[in-house]
Order: structure tokens, then sequence, then C-alpha cells
């Protein structure tokens, strides 16, 4: 901890009531108010269906191209919303509007997905990662869990067993670099297999899966432990390699590109740290432990507790590697040597990065109880909150000089979309009401 | 012209004697007691062959891998300083080492070249482009016209005619984007053919080129008009594509990318300009002018007035949309309707568009004896120097934000090699001293 958030720390009581309904109104506000209303407004093709995501500054459309990974994220968003928050039949028809759009045009013979589509759907790229594919999977369990829409919630498994089959069969993902000279993998993969088997775990436990379509389970009714069985094991193994492979003691950091047995690579890939995806990592290993922790609020001590100490140790570790004591804010890249980094904007300020050091923090605090989380959670809350968001046409600008500086006022391209920042805004307004809660009982 | 460079002009003769002195030590002795012995001291690698681009501020190696790309780069650095600048057996016995690595190690079975290699040699990563092949055959030709040798002059030749088979057979080099649906060229393959093929042109053409090697001419001795031939319908196909195909008279800008027949393509990639590579085409262009402009020194006059007044016209535009008004230097990318880039690190100085403006505005110069460009020479040279060199170890740093201030402190890596700021400072030296010669008559 820093001498300036111990500074914060003795000022205020960071996590008052006063204070957790000023964030939950923060959150919340932000979501029903700003987020989700400047992507309706913007991002829906009503000519062509599915969603523009290539926005100017006030949401003006300045490129028709469309990006899978947007559909799959912003139907998770709408379906989750609907579920959660309130059952408003225009975003459930928003992602039933989405779905229809990757159903048509996303998925190419083979089965996996196009990454890149025109307006009209016409594909424009594929590429060799399965990323199209998990949001697509989150998507569809999402609008399948607010539903009970059994259509979405076997193509959402199905799609899962063709990941989880292009992911353990050699060859069938070519890698960038040849793994006859140097077999490589990356941190990214079990990161995003832990929240996607997580959000399809949740996925109508109590109906029949077809084995027709899964090809998972006899024909049985009622709970389907094979589905769930498959969501464990993935998040299992994936916890696992993180835990095993990336987390290095030795450097006290998690790397983003290990060897096939975690061997360290002494080069630019394998040097590299991404303090905001590794913290990202860090909570949905804290959601895992709420999970397992056996029924009750999420609390201190509730967690199952190696979870806990494995999730909190990642955020430990990489807020002191990503964390701005020049400027504030989370660096983007860094050496773990800290030896220069071949990427040339390594040090700019993402919006992501902060969405997700927002949450993890919050809720390490909401697991452990330890106030250096609250002192966390609050510098980078209020860093974000002082840089990131567009006055004048809501939403938050995406890409940051080191200094804060705004380096492009786009608000939306074929990577940010309607995810991180609503995401947060949903999560920690959710954490924050089962803090409330908790403390009332 | 802005008013900064009116007042730079209206202060002093910025082309005077004195002042022509200056930069012709400030070129030459950089690159002889600067660039060159920090690449020779630290980039040669004696054990495993080849070169080592991947270095520290300070010339420490931090990655071990190879770049193919650094490695035909500076063999025809090595040779082209050999035979302009003085024929040092060291420069030759370099250029061989960096032969001999590319030779053993550089080709796949089909002929095409690999683009990263580990420090042993073996294949990490061949790519889609065929840039790891132009620069070897500009390095091969170099060396050949250094030396004389048969066996670099016939294998450089070789390689660019599987470089035109690439290029002109449909479906040999898959793009990004699936053609199908959205056709593209990039601005890049024209250019990089051009000076291609001028360094190709200049290989003892009074040498007979086996048939059984080059498949191009009879068996003859004497000059062979067939690979001057090849390589003058390579340049003028490309000038051609450069001026039909992506300037932009409505915009009065040279596009990054366009459709197959020249077609606006409105999206993100469709409206990226990027000023220094169109300017580093400008001044392969105005060596074209010199070329066909006859004999005589290059000066007012002397060069073919069409592709004079072309190359001028594509530096006159993209100094307009690349000179940062508020910060001086030259802005990476720019949106043709000023939209924002989807690129984040859009608005940074990298070294090299600066090395391309400075040799840009001083041939600019030297062929139209228009004081405007004496004026940006001297903005771009002046911004240059104030920003990029190390005090310290000498060299250049790469990448500086929008600003000036460092971004990283590394000297090299796979692209930044001994190449874009020693070839400025060969390129200027040379330039200088024409324009001394032709003002003593």
């Amino acid at each position: 901890m820093t001498a300036k958030a111990h500074h914060f720390g003795g000022e205020m009581n960071l996590m008052s009531p006063e204070r957790i309904d000023a964030l939950i109104a923060t959150y919340r506000d932000g979501l029903l108010g700003d987020t989700l209303p400047f992507w309706i407004n913007h991002a829906v093709d009503r000519e062509f269906g599915g969603f523009l995501s290539c926005l100017d500054r006030d949401g003006t459309v300045i490129d028709t191209d469309k990006s899978v990974w947007i559909h799959g994220r912003f139907i998770w968003l709408l379906s989750t919303a609907y579920k959660t928050v309130e059952q408003r039949p225009e975003w459930l028809a928003l992602a039933r509007h989405g779905i229809d759009f990757l159903r048509r045009h996303a998925f190419d013979s083979d089965g996996r997905m196009f990454f890149h589509l025109t307006r009209e759907g016409r594909p424009l790229r594929k590429r060799r990662y399965i990323f199209a594919e998990t949001f697509a999977v989150a998507g569809l369990a999402a609008y399948a869990s607010a539903t009970g829409d059994a259509e979405a919630r076997d193509q959402a498994i199905s799609i899962f067993e063709l990941i989880t089959r292009y992911l353990t069969t050699p060859g069938l993902l070519p890698p960038k670099v040849n793994p006859e000279t140097r077999s490589m993998k990356g941190l990214a993969i079990p990161m995003i297999m832990i929240v996607t088997a997580q959000i399809l775990r949740e996925v109508a436990p109590d109906l029949a899966f077809c084995p027709e379509v899964t090809g998972l389970c006899p024909k049985v009714t009622g709970l389907c432990p094979k589905v769930t069985g498959l969501c464990d094991q993935w998040i299992d193994r994936s916890i696992s390699e993180i835990e095993h492979l990336f987390m290095k003691p030795e450097f006290e950091a998690v790397l983003e590109t290990v060897g096939p047995s975690g061997e360290f690579l002494d080069h630019f890939d394998g040097r590299m740290l991404c303090p905001g995806h590794a913290i990202e990592a860090a909570w949905f290993i804290l959601q895992e432990a709420q999970h397992r922790g056996g029924p009750g609020l999420p609390r201190p001590g509730q967690g199952d507790p190696r979870l806990v100490k494995l999730g909190t140790t990642i955020l430990d570790w990489m807020w002191a590697r990503g964390w701005d004591e020049e400027y504030g804010g989370i660096l983007y890249y860094r050496d773990v040597k800290d030896l220069p980094v071949t990427e040339y904007w390594q040090d700019m300020k993402f919006w992501w990065p902060h969405n997700e050091a927002i949450i993890a923090t919050l809720m390490a605090y909401q697991m452990t109880g330890d106030e250096k989380y609250a002192v966390w959670h609050r510098m980078v809350h209020d860093w974000a909150y002082a840089h990131f968001p567009d006055p004048e046409y809501g939403e938050w600008f995406g890409y940051l000089h080191r200094d804060g500086r705004i380096s492009t006022r786009l608000k939306g391209n074929l990577w940010k979309g309607p995810f991180h920042l609503p995401r947060m805004q949903l999560k920690c307004w959710q954490v924050l009401e089962q803090i409330k809660a908790g403390r009332r009982g």
C-alpha cells in the first residue's frame, strides 16, 4: 500500500453506509441512465439487424462494419440486465435482435464464428482465436438463463463443446508462432474459459438437455450434472493453469505468455505483463470462490478460502505492477524485469483495465474485509471517474495517454462496445447491495 | 506553409553554404561516428551469426530473437556505405556475415522467407507479406553492386522474380480480409516495389545474367536489358498505381488502403492516412525523377518534370496532413475525414516518419529550388534532432508521445534497427554534396 493509499484510508471510513449508497447510485444510474441508453440509442441497426459499435464521441456511426465479439457481449449484457435488474421487454427484444443477426451471419460452415462482418453480415475476417465463440456462449447462455429458451441454451452448450474440442485437439487452432520452434500458452484462454463456464453453468439446470443437441448427457429430466460438471471441470482446469503455469512467485507476477509447462520465456512476449488482464482473472476466481463457498451472502469467511487467497494474491501482485505511482491509473503493459516493452503504446490508460480493477478491488474487499482493498477501490474508481467519462455525450472515452489526456474521442470500435463499463456498473452495484444486505443480517 | 514556417524562412538563408556544411557534418558524423558504431558494436552476433536488433537504450540485448527484415536492411546499409562512402573491409565482412545467416536460416522450402527467427535461426513466424523478401533483395543487390559478386546478384534477381510472381498470381498471398467480401490494396506494396526495383536496377548491368539462375534473359554478355527493363516496368507500374489508385485529389491525400480499382473504402482502414509512409513514397518518386531526368547533377530543372510534380504533390498533401501544428513533428496516423482513427497510438511520434520527411523535404528542395521545402526540412530536422537522439548512449529513441516525451527507452526491436536513421544520414549527406557541387558549376 502506498503512502497515498494510507492517506485515503486514514481520512475517512471508505465503506461507510453513505459511501456505499453513493457508489450504488453512481454505478446504477450510470448503467441505467447513461451506458445502456447510449448503446441502445446508437448501436442498434434497425435496417440490417445486429449492432453497430464503431461510434464517434456523440454516437455517430463512423464505420458500419460489425464485430462478432460485440454481439455476444451486448446480448449478454441485455439478457443479464433483464434477468437481474428489471424485466424490460425492450432489453429482451434487443438481445433477440442480436441473436438473430449472429445466427444468420456469424457462423462459418465449420461451426466456428467470424470476427468481423460487413453491415449486411458478409464475412470479412475469421481469426485463429476462439473469443468470438466464447462471447457467443456468454450471450446465448445469459439469454437462456433470462428466458428459459431451450434453443439458446442448447446452442450455447454446443458452441462451448466446439470450443473445448478446438482447445484440446492439437493442430486445430494454428498458433501464430511455429510450435515446433517455440510452443507458447496465453493467459487469455484459461481466463476466458473460467467466466464463460461460469455463465454457462447458470443455464436452467432444472431442465433436461437433449442428447441429440448436446451429446453430453443421457435423456433425463431434472438437473443436468454433465453440463455443470463440464463447466466445473473447465473452471478447475483453467484456475489450475493460471495458478501453476502463469503465476510466478519468484516475480510476484502473473505472466501473459508461458511455455506449455509454464516455462518462463525470456523474450518480449514472455516477459510482458498486462496488469488489467490478470486483475480481470482475479475477480473471476473470486467469483468462483463465492460460488464454492456454499450458501449465504458473499462476505469475509464465506468464500472458498483457497480461491479467495488465490484471487487476492493475483490482485496484490498485479496492482503493484500496474498502478501508476506517477500519474495514477492502471498501466497497460509492463515488463516483468522492468525492461522496455516492445509495444509502443504500453503506458497508455485504457478504459477496461480500470473497469476490471474497480470490480476486483471491490470484490476483494467484500470477501476479505481488508480495508486495503477499499482504499485501492477508491483510488482506481476516483482516477477512472476523473478521466474516462465524457461529460458532454455520455459513456466513457476508451483510450487515454499515460497522464490521463484523451488520445482519441472514439466511443466504440470492433473491441470497445457495451461490455466492460456496463458489466462493471452492474457487478459493482450488485456487490454493494450484497455488502449492505450482509451488514443488515 | 504555416506562420511558423514563414518565420523560419524570413530569418535566415536556410540553405547558405555554411548551413549546408553544418548539415553535412551532422549527417556524416552521425552516421560514421554514432549510428554505424552503435549497431556494429551491439548488433553483431559473433556466436550464432547474423544480427541481434532487440536492444535496450545502452545496446544491451534484451531479446535474442532475430528479425529477417533487419538482416536485409543492415546488409543494404553496410554494402551501400562500402560502395559510396569508403571501402572499409569491416563493413563488407559484416554484410557477408548477414548474408551467410540469411542463406542458412531465413528461407522456407517454398523459396519465401521467414519473418522472425530464434537466435540459432530456427523459424518462429512467416508472414503473409513479402517485405522480408524485398529487404533481402535490397541487401543482396547492394552487396552485389558493391562487390560484383555474381551469386548475390543472381539471388537478388531470383528473389525479385519470386516476389513479382507472388504479387501477380491471385491466391498466392492470402489477404487478411476475405477478398470475396472486400478486396483491398495497400500502398505499402507499390511503395516498396519502387525502391526495391531501383536498388536492383543498379546491380552490375554490364555483366551477363545466367538464364539458368534468373530465367530472365538469353545468354548474353554486356548489359542485361531484361533486368533493367523488368525493374523499370515495376517502377512504372508502381508509380502509376500510387498516382491513379491511392492519390485522391478530392481529399488532397494519399490513402493507405483502397479497393482494387482505387475505390474509396469509407471504413477505418480506408480512411486511414500514414503521412510518413506516403512521404517516404514521395522521395522514392523524386529519386526516380532524378534517374529519368538524364545525366547531370540533380538540380531544379534536371529531373523528369512529371515525376518531380508527382513526388512534390504527395509531399505537399501529406505534410499538411502529418505536420503537428500544436507540438511539431509528424503524426503517425490521421483520418482523411478527420474522424477518430481506431489505432490508439495514432498520435505518437515515431522516429522513421521523421527520417523520411527529412529526406523528402531536402530532395524536394534539391529538385525544385523552392524555399518552402528548405523551411520544412529545417522544421522537421530541428524537431527530430531536438527529441529523438539519445545524448547518453547514442542512436535515436524510436517512440515518443505526441508532445515529444520518450515513451520507451528501447533502441531496437524486430522493426527498429540500422535502417531509417542511417539511410537518412547517408542520403541527406549525399544530396547536400550534390547541392554543393551543383552550385560550383
